[in-house]
């Protein structure tokens, strides 16, 4: 490798700076320039609701290093050797002849820069929908630190009172935090889908983030179909399939959509989910040029490709990028996307596939509900966790978990159980996993040990579970719990038959040897060992209720009893 | 397999009980007698602490189900169908004729019982030392419900305002915060090693948790060893190395050993470590006689035996039991230790082995260390933490993993690095493996990658690091850090060298080219690059302060700046 390569790096946000910033140590002699149309970049994106909230005062807070120095052109020539040049926009790519053709926007002038290695780094946009109005000021995205302090000008004049959020996905969950903990927004949350959160977790979980938000006065319309935005001038007026929703300010959040325009112009090749395609160096259909970040699909570890604009991936994608300009083959693995969101006080966190997925992708899977405690059930601060785990029928393998709890616990999950997604593993391997254990942290048993135990014992036994918000109807419904647990929340079924787990191995005649029998307790696991005891005297048409009543109440829009 | 077997479990702690459930789960005609001395079982012991410090009010509280049920005789056998016999100490094992003698304590008979298959799940008890009184009220030790018992009455009697605890482990650090935070007690910790937690974490990790405890009001003797203990009846002299020690009360907290008087009768084989050896099946030298939690010594991942009396292990490998008495195959793999401590508001968490175990197995070990936060830098309410990795220089094979922080984020770190070195990765696989991001939860980067490429960094390319405790002599000082940061926290050393990080790719040449460099900065992140900058220059013997600053001061006992 001739270390007076000469790199242009198109765009520095993560991706773009960590690319440039590594390929300049380990090429010193390099000659590394970075255009940016932006005038303010390298930024964490993701703390921009948490700029919005207040939670973070100043914008520039986003923009500094760990130790307090402001990223802007200084820092990274001084720091890093890199040549930052923004206001400029990159126009042209011409791969034959490796020129870049470069726009001032200050200057206003064109500039042809050549290069022997390129990176596109151009990241996403905002999707927007065709009834969003483009000329008003109270309709708007969220996207770039422009985007939020206009937002957060308009909130500390108190001209913001009620929000409506069109998108019920991560950054629609984030703003309606931001909108109501902090300004006290009247918040209302749109969603095309049959639930929020659509496209990564699937109903009954979504169900139990619904009534948090719906617990902080947040209203959800799901199901809606926007036909109209109008700016009034004094409001905005939404015309949905749910009827007029009348508001001071709308966000679009409707996700993103990666920019592809530049280098779809120049021929590289883009990938069927619209981003551009790459191989696992990183390499676009042009092996000079390097794409990472955001613009880019990569492989999922179930079978497809995905484009995932996560800054998790962004960063590790950068050093990927690095080594491989500097000749070092690295490679950016297939990926699981693990995801974690806070929503008020509520953790939501996911990785692989949702059920919604599996089924839709054709796959054999099965499903394993849980409902937990974060800490040692005896622990006062132990707090719920809900839970499930899609896997396949055939060869156990893992395929997807989701989770709300409060705090980390579920992040914890996560982490774990994605890198077992990765890594292709199944549920026996859930088994054999080792877990930190102290009372004011975990349970002896950790939530990936039960919910695994529960899946090998479903195929293994067919002690099987039915989803938490099934109907009870068709069933000779068996309730498990203590007399002081029925009387809390006693089950809406006719003719429950009512045995305490605790008197079980004496009563278990009581229940009928060949109705279909479901058996409930509260989170999962009394009634999973009573379809056992009933398998073993003959009875194979019975079922537990996954993840318990508490499971069902938590998700259970009408029922007395939220989390 | 003959589902009529009769099954003899001897210990109804969590090993005990969960082997004859699962296996009662699996064998529903299986007889199962399970035999236990005490006249309370099967509570949390892990809580106790808890227990003594009344975050917990009652004691039972560790005795009942997640559900509410009491777990005593009647619940295991309605709820499990398992005959538990309380208050019977099973006296001798026959295993050629599988009979055991067992003796009632209420009755004072013995009975003989045999068995086709039998449980040996005998746990273990404290250690005591010599010095020890025996006829002592004011000194014991703190292993069981009833001992808990004992000291809250005591405690609740205001009989308690001076505790000395001997031993430095996981339970000396528990109760040293149970009796301060809640009893406030006057609390003194004496340890025989050079540090707390000696064969869990190394020196400048434990510095770390010893400041903690002293900001706590806690005084450390280390290095300590007792001559005598004297209950004078008004009060405890200690004489030790350290001169004499008065207080109140004395719990000697030194750890566990097996209880392996009844295997060892009978012929069942005692490993190396002192507990009963067992295969992967849990099986001991006798094939009928099964052995499971903390009697027993297992295989540890980095290749040794190991007695690892853990609730989270005794509680997977009592499946594993009941799995293999069923007929099933089921194995207890090699595992890493993984273990978390609370310590006041700091959390420990470790796993594999320590530097100090690496060395003195003649391992050819690298250290990497790292001070980070548990949340995005930005985020307000991110909390420092202390990292450190072990891993061979030779294949970069992981090692151990050790950690403070706040709250739980050093126990995920803990759950995922636990598990690589359980399946034997190395430090690439640092690189590739994923993390949920969200700013609330978690840096873009997690910790274990941050390390994992600082690892790669110092095997690949020879970017080492030191101690942070190292001294500053016979180095050319280099501090990158800003003036700010400088004047906050100036280093001792004499020439100290000031180039802050966003200049040094002007001013590297100030840095001298052949004297031994070790360039410092608050983490140990600029360092490391500025490491490489003059190594590119042509400096073979310049080094960086592993964690930098930050972790130098919150482990220098003597240093002004502490966590």
């Amino acid at each position: 490798m001739d270390n007076q390569t000469k790199i242009v790096v198109i765009g520095a946000s993560a991706a773009g700076m960590k690319a440039a910033a590594r390929a300049k140590r380990l090429m010193p002699e390099a000659d590394i320039e970075v255009y940016e149309q932006a005038d303010v970049f390298s930024y964490g994106a993701c703390g921009l609701p948490y700029y919005l909230s207040n939670d973070i005062n100043d914008g520039d807070a986003l923009r500094v290093t760990q130790w307090g120095t402001l990223k802007d052109q200084e820092f990274f020539l001084g720091a890093k050797g890199l040549n930052v040049f923004a206001r400029h926009r990159v126009e042209n790519i011409d791969p034959d002849n490796k020129i870049v053709e470069v726009l001032d926007l200050e200057q206003e002038k064109v500039k042809k820069v050549t290069y022997d290695k390129l990176v596109l780094a151009t990241g996403s946009q905002s999707l927007i929908i065709e009834q969003m109005p483009t000329d008003s000021k109270r309709v708007s995205t969220f996207k770039t630190l422009a985007d939020a302090r206009k937002w957060r000008r308009e909130l500390e004049a108190n001209n913001v009172d009620a929000v409506t959020i069109i998108g019920g996905g991560f950054i629609g969950m984030e703003l309606a935090e931001a909108f109501t903990a902090m300004w006290g927004c009247q918040v209302k949350i749109i969603e095309l889908c049959e639930h929020l959160l659509p496209h990564s977790i699937d109903d009954e979980i979504a169900r139990i983030v619904e009534n948090h938000l719906q617990k902080q006065g947040v209203e959800i319309y799901k199901n809606c179909e926007v036909h109209s935005i109008t700016d009034t001038g004094q409001e905005v007026e939404i015309e949905t399939t749910s009827g007029k929703i009348t508001c001071s300010h709308v966000v679009c959040a409707l996700g993103t959509r990666p920019n592809i325009t530049l280098a779809q112009k120049a021929g590289i090749e883009i990938g069927h989910t619209g981003a551009i395609k790459v191989n696992q160096l990183l390499q676009t259909n042009h092996k000079d040029i390097y794409a990472a970040g955001d613009c880019i699909e990569i492989e999922h570890a179930i079978g497809f490709k995905v484009h995932l604009p996560l800054g998790s991936m962004a960063n590790r994608q950068g050093r990927v990028v690095g080594d491989n300009l500097a000749g070092r083959k690295s490679r950016f693995q297939k990926v699981a996307g693990s995801c974690c969101l806070k929503v008020f006080d509520m953790t939501v966190s996911f990785c692989g596939v949702s059920k919604d997925f599996a089924k839709s992708a054709g796959l054999d899977y099965s499903e394993i509900w849980i409902s937990y405690t974060d800490k040692a059930h005896y622990y006062p601060e132990s707090e719920k966790v809900f839970a499930k785990m899609i896997y396949t029928k055939s060869d156990g393998k893992l395929l997807g978990f989701q989770a709300v709890g409060k705090d980390d616990s579920v992040v914890k999950s996560v982490d774990v159980f994605g890198n077992l997604v990765k890594f292709n593993n199944s549920i026996q391997r859930l088994l054999n996993l080792e877990f930190a254990y102290a009372p004011p942290y975990a349970s002896p048993l950790d939530i990936l040990y039960v919910m695994g135990a529960a899946a090998i014992n479903q195929e293994l036994d067919e002690i099987n579970s039915v989803n938490p918000l099934s109907s009870l109807e068709g069933y000779t419904v068996v309730d498990v719990r203590t007399p002081s647990e029925v009387k809390d929340f006693a089950l809406e079924a006719e003719g429950v038959i009512t045995i305490p787990f605790d008197q079980i191995h004496q009563r278990v005649q009581e229940i009928p040897l060949h109705n279909p029998v479901l058996v409930v307790c509260a989170r999962g696991t009394r009634s999973a060992e009573v379809v056992r005891l009933l398998k073993n005297r003959g009875n194979n048409n019975c079922c537990y209720l996954g993840g318990g009543i508490q499971m069902r109440q938590a998700g259970d829009l009408l029922g007395p009893g939220h989390v």
